[in-house]
């Protein structure tokens, strides 16, 4: 039922799908996500990337994934064990294990630092922002669902959508990962806030320039400094903000 | 550095804070929160009560934060045993347990139909999601950060913002909690989406009606359905949508 202009009216809508999403690695149960249920695959494959539990494709047996019942199984040669970091990690689901201070987490994340070639052109980046407006202004503020995309110069490598923010961007790490593309040395957009954990996913892709519609945290910005990510918030219509790194970014 | 009007400013911005939280309860390390740091005695306890951790006041002997540090410590009288159920959640940090169904997904948070006698009008409605805006737009949009509130018939009850949209609604639980203050039959608007945990969330806490700036997901409206829960999305200046449970919504 939908209230305007002081009346009920009947309108059908389409929901975002959220669906839980439990991934196994050689048997054993790492993580169940919340997730919208497309590209499970990928989603799988991009978090355990991420969480640092799978490294190099040589190392992938196979991925198999059963949309319907959201689970997950993937099979490495390597077992990497679960650290007690890694189990931390994992335990709160969202990123940093307790250290309060930024070299405890970078360490825990095991980040380096980016060292990208790319630079882009303030009209080069108000392009893409209107690219990634175009593609999913209509679908995310109708649907709830939240947008990555990853570009090389001169064109997109792949966008992702989804319910979650950092699902997006795993769904695009394991895109690369599947097929064998460099994430290094790309660009990546998100619709989301820049927290420090999607600072530190970008930084493991080895991201050199990371954009948001919205806004970086404090500690986003901390970790990008550190890192040498340029960080480019605020990102709409003719405007942005640059809040790191603005070597990067090269007037025409 | 700002581009606008085809140049760069230099322009000072404030960021929102973002700091890891780990809550301990009774001595054992229980989950790290990225959070922003305020009212975080109201976050370590709202965040235990959400996850069936702690129930009742009495059972509540201290609560001591390390605001620097970036720990908590809760003290409780009643042991409550980690089950391995809520081992599964708090092992994903974002709500359920690796089951598909709703039904398992229910039993899994223990959440009990809402049985509230709340009535809104629209009118009153649409003055509540003015007063959500207005009190926080601005600091939203600029700083990144998720707004939520609880309401009464005549007033709010409490207003909390944090970067995380689960941590804003257990601050909420939290400050009523440690103040001995009803959550049934209130009205909770959120800033964020209705994810299927936010609306578990509200269900824990007896909440009749929900309302968002955004939009649920499918599983969060099928929750409501199930639960009486009353899911107002949408709710943007002189409109919303309702999605569940129309008949809390009385015409003037």
């Amino acid at each position: 039922m939908r209230w305007a202009e002081d009346k009920f009216t009947s309108v059908p809508v389409t929901l975002a799908g959220e669906r839980p999403f439990t991934i196994h690695l050689n048997g054993q149960e790492i993580v169940t996500l919340l997730c919208s249920p497309d590209h499970l695959e990928e989603l799988a494959v991009g978090f355990l990337v991420a969480e640092g539990l799978l490294d190099r494709p040589e190392e992938l047996i196979e991925v198999l994934v059963d949309t319907d019942k959201g689970w997950g199984w993937v099979k490495t040669r390597v077992e990497r064990l679960l650290t007690k970091e890694a189990m931390s990690r994992r335990y709160i689901g969202s990123g940093c294990g307790g250290g309060t201070g930024f070299y405890t987490l970078a360490d825990a994340w095991k980040c380096r630092p980016v060292e990208g070639k790319l630079r882009v052109s303030p009209t080069d980046l108000l392009a893409l922002i209107q690219d990634l407006q175009r593609g999913s202004e209509l679908y995310r503020t109708t649907r709830g669902v939240h947008s990555a995309a990853l570009y090389k110069p001169g064109g997109t490598v792949v966008f992702r959508e989804d319910i979650g923010r950092h699902n997006a961007v795993d769904k695009i790490a394991g895109y690369c990962f599947l097929h064998g593309l460099a994430t290094e040395d790309r660009l990546l957009m998100v619709s989301g806030r820049i927290s420090s954990e999607i600072l530190a996913k970008a930084a493991k892709m080895g991201i050199p320039v990371l954009v948001s519609r919205s806004v970086p945290t404090d500690l986003a910005v901390e970790y990008g400094l550190d890192l040498g990510i340029t960080i480019v918030g605020f990102a709409r219509g003719r405007r942005f903000n640059v809040y790191t790194h603005p070597e990067r970014i090269i007037s025409d």
